[in-house]
């Protein structure tokens, strides 16, 4: 079955086609700037060569519109008619309290949706312009939303509740979420499967590590705990994300700046992590060559940020009273050797040895990166979160038919 | 050698009188509402009866003068004499990154409080205005400020540094600078003596669990990372403080309920916490006294307190890579069985085993609450700051005569 994977921000829309049997990406691409001017289209088709073309996206139907044209034009296209397109999966961030799994979309599905925008407001309106350019191109395609915050809504209320005045969670629903479902689902899965122990009888820690990072606890398959919270921004320091911070800083640099709490959430948002920390960037593949070429800032953001995340696997085998496996995924999880190795030494105490040569030699690709008798297992496992939401696509739409 | 603590808010005024030979409080009282109507002035002598009598305190000097007339009144009095105070120890919130020790109080000293006034101008200029007061009233009695956060300047780099942009540390410094050290200092040290084992080859947790809550870890002697931030704020759910948020709901909060950030972080100081949390009560004893009367959010909010101080613990040994002991302090701590036993439980990874009896038995008393073969020793150590206050005082006058 071949399915379509949409992720859509403002002024972006993501793709895939994924052919759900062989678990192939057919072709995948992004539309740019929607809405802006300088507008570009990239698309790459399997097999293919990448193609990336200025293009005047006024709006996300039109982006869609293009998308379509493309996996079915004579020359670049990928299937023959737009019938092939079995069913569309959208990437929703946030599901509030009502979604605890992956939803058929239907009005009573987007009403929904439309209620959480106001604890993602740069996000699920942009999703609902996806949704409904879809819905206007292909009215008879059923789609699915896939939501970021599903798989963590088995959290305990102790997990999940922040000290704050009870009734900011009565009113305003202010509460932890966490983020990265799809993707702590996915690995914690694969992590049973691949060490061959039971997911139903496990102790996981999932470390999504990429520009935007957070650890999960999950047990007998089901999350306990994450450090993403009512919004991306809380837990580890990220790329740009300042993570866990005093509260009263805040108004501290409000006073000092002179700066509205909406423009210090932005500084905290994209001009803070180990960017700020660095002064650099946010990217860890630079501050890596930097910190090689002996920039000692560089250095500090790497050890800033290994530090953070081996504290939170401190952290959640409390939560967890024991863990079995830790498995790291994303962009940094699946290739920063060298922060990997720090985190790993810090939890020895864990009964954790990590086998040094498999950790280098684990870049991008499945592998255990501790030792036989090590006590608590660690592995890479890539995720791949377009991926497993057309896999949640296809079972829910087989289940339609 | 007699020895006046005092600890000075900005409308009131703690104070001892101790004898450090025999560490025993000669004296110790309060003076309430200073510079507000209706003021009130306790005092309680050793072996006499506590006294509370209304009192004009229109300023501090007018509090400290009464103080000392109190402890030498024919009647009520201690002493016979002022001059049997030999020196007088004050507590300071901040002393910022420039006081790593305690500090003989000369008009340089006193310029650096000051300078620190920034970073808690609701403590240091009370406590000013304390030391101003004694230096009137005794002018040749020699002082010593004891500062909250100098036991933990032997904080690391990537402990202290938020991922913030390191401008606002260069210009602001705004950091983790961590409090209660006094505190966390004493613990440390008694519970090396009490186990037997050498400090300066040791990893140890102290939990100072009051209506103020932190944690600490400490490393050979020295604290190496702790709970609290810029401001007592950060860290864990506490009395009237939310600890730990998500940074991005302040935002939120404000738009929600048209608050400025001063106001937000108000009520994320007064207002949140376990308080907060159970609407009832930010004193613990309430919450256990409503909890075994089936108050359901007495019982959460204990729980979540808990949680949050197991987590804490398994994040500290992973910046300890290990953990030797781990001691309970303060009103809650100290006394707080069920509550102690709730978080010890959740640590039995650790190779921690509870002895059910001990920790039962051990309120308000120094005692080892794990059993015998447990790979972490787990201990109550009553603190007890004044003292903490008074030794430093005594240490560094005696040095000076």
């Amino acid at each position: 079955m071949d399915i379509l994977v949409i992720n859509c921000g403002s002024s972006s829309l993501k793709y895939q086609l994924i052919n759900t049997e062989t678990e192939e990406v057919l072709a995948s691409g992004l539309c740019d700037r929607i809405g802006i001017n300088d507008g570009k289209f990239h698309y790459k088709p399997k097999n293919g060569e990448k193609i990336v073309k200025n293009a005047d996206l006024k709006d996300h139907e039109v982006a869609v519109k293009m998308v379509l044209e493309t996996l079915v034009n004579k020359e670049f296209g990928i299937i023959s008619s737009l019938n092939e397109i079995k069913a569309i999966g959208h990437r929703i961030v946030h599901g509030g309290e009502h979604f605890t799994h992956s939803a058929i979309i239907n009005d009573e599905v987007i009403r929904h949706i439309q209620e959480c925008s106001d604890l993602a407001p740069l996000h699920n309106p942009a999703h609902l312009l996806g949704i409904n350019a879809c819905k206007h191109l292909m009215p008879n395609t059923p789609m699915v939303a896939v939501f970021d915050t599903a798989f963590h809504q088995t959290m305990p209320p102790k997990a999940y509740i922040y000290g704050l005045p009870y009734e900011y969670y009565e009113k305003y629903k202010i509460r932890r979420y966490g983020f990265h479902g799809t993707s702590h689902s996915y690995v914690s899965k694969r992590t049973a499967e691949f060490l061959g122990i039971p997911l139903e009888n496990s102790k996981i820690i999932t470390c999504h590590l990429g520009n935007g990072s957070s650890i999960c606890a999950i047990e007998n398959g089901k999350s306990v705990d994450t450090s993403m919270g009512l919004t991306p921004l809380e837990g580890l320091v990220m790329g740009t994300r300042s993570g866990d911070i005093d509260p009263a800083i805040i108004d501290y640099i409000a006073q000092k700046e002179n700066l509205s709490t909406a423009e210090i959430t932005n500084i905290l948002n994209k001009k803070s992590g180990v960017l700020g920390i660095s002064g650099l960037s946010s990217d860890f593949r630079d501050l890596l060559a930097a910190d090689e070429e002996g920039n000692l800032k560089a250095r500090f953001a790497r050890e800033v940020f290994a530090y953070h995340v081996a504290k939170y696997i401190g952290s959640y085998t409390a939560a967890l009273k024991g863990v079995d496996a830790i498995s790291f995924c994303a962009g940094v999880g699946e290739n920063a050797k060298f922060i990997r190795g720090k985190i790993v030494s810090q939890l020895e105490f864990l009964g954790i040895t990590l086998d040094e040569k498999a950790n280098l030699e684990t870049i991008g690709k499945e592998g255990i990166i501790s030792t036989k008798d090590s006590k608590v297992k660690v592995c890479v496992i890539p995720t791949n979160e377009e991926l497993v939401i057309a896999r949640d696509t296809k079972e829910l739409v087989s289940k339609m038919i």
